[in-house]
């Protein structure tokens, strides 16, 4: 179990991108807008390995997102961990106690799978695990 | 600027390394006291290149971190990316409108020289950067 992303929640992306940018001194090298989760998301290399930083923005109807930054504020939103079996591993950690936000996996940005997992099974840290698709 | 670690803040220290080996299916590779920032963390390989876990629990007399849990709860709490030369990068972000937390670097965990950033400036993540100390 790798990590693959950072996720960050933000209400402007646009902005969020640019501040990112200056900070990073590098660009975002995409967006994607992902319906399910009435998002856009916009990508930035990590510049280690491949641990990416991932922008999350509210798009369209109100989504978890939306809901998150009404009650938090912008910032660290969760980490992914890709692995290569997300079914097994989604029935390993429901076998050692964590609790699963959902059944089945979903469609994410960036070509995966997904499922998270609740904070409070995981110190506090929304956890994604994420398996790439395979064609 | 690479991502170094994640940090995230925790209540229990021995509890969450069980959780977290149970996550990610390794353990702690080290653990080290930081007493100046009245903390003790413990590292964990993110899996992917150098990105780091770092979970930091308080320590002896009231901290920052111990402030920030009950505050907030545990969870994410900091990224730290790594620089080649602290103080130019310091003036760099300062220059650029970024808002420093101090005005010279501070002795962190792992051998490393930290600044943080104010969260206000930088989308509501508290950042790290840091510097490998040279001897």
């Amino acid at each position: 179990m790798r990590l693959e992303h950072i996720g960050i929640a933000v209400t402007h992306l646009d902005e969020s991108e640019d501040l990112l940018q200056r900070l990073l001194g590098r660009g975002s090298y995409k967006r994607e807008t992902v319906a399910e989760q009435s998002v856009t998301t916009s990508f930035f290399t990590g510049g280690s390995g491949e641990a990416k930083l991932e922008l999350v923005a509210p798009e369209g109807a109100a989504g978890p997102i939306q809901k998150y930054l009404e009650k938090r504020g912008p910032g660290i939103h969760h980490l992914a961990f890709e692995v290569d079996d997300i079914a097994a591993e989604m029935r390993r950690l429901k076998d050692d106690g964590f609790e699963l936000l959902q059944e089945l996996p979903s469609e994410g940005a960036d070509n995966k799978l997904v499922c998270f997992l609740h904070p409070k099974s995981t110190n506090g840290v929304l956890v994604e695990i994420c398996q790439t698709r395979r064609e």
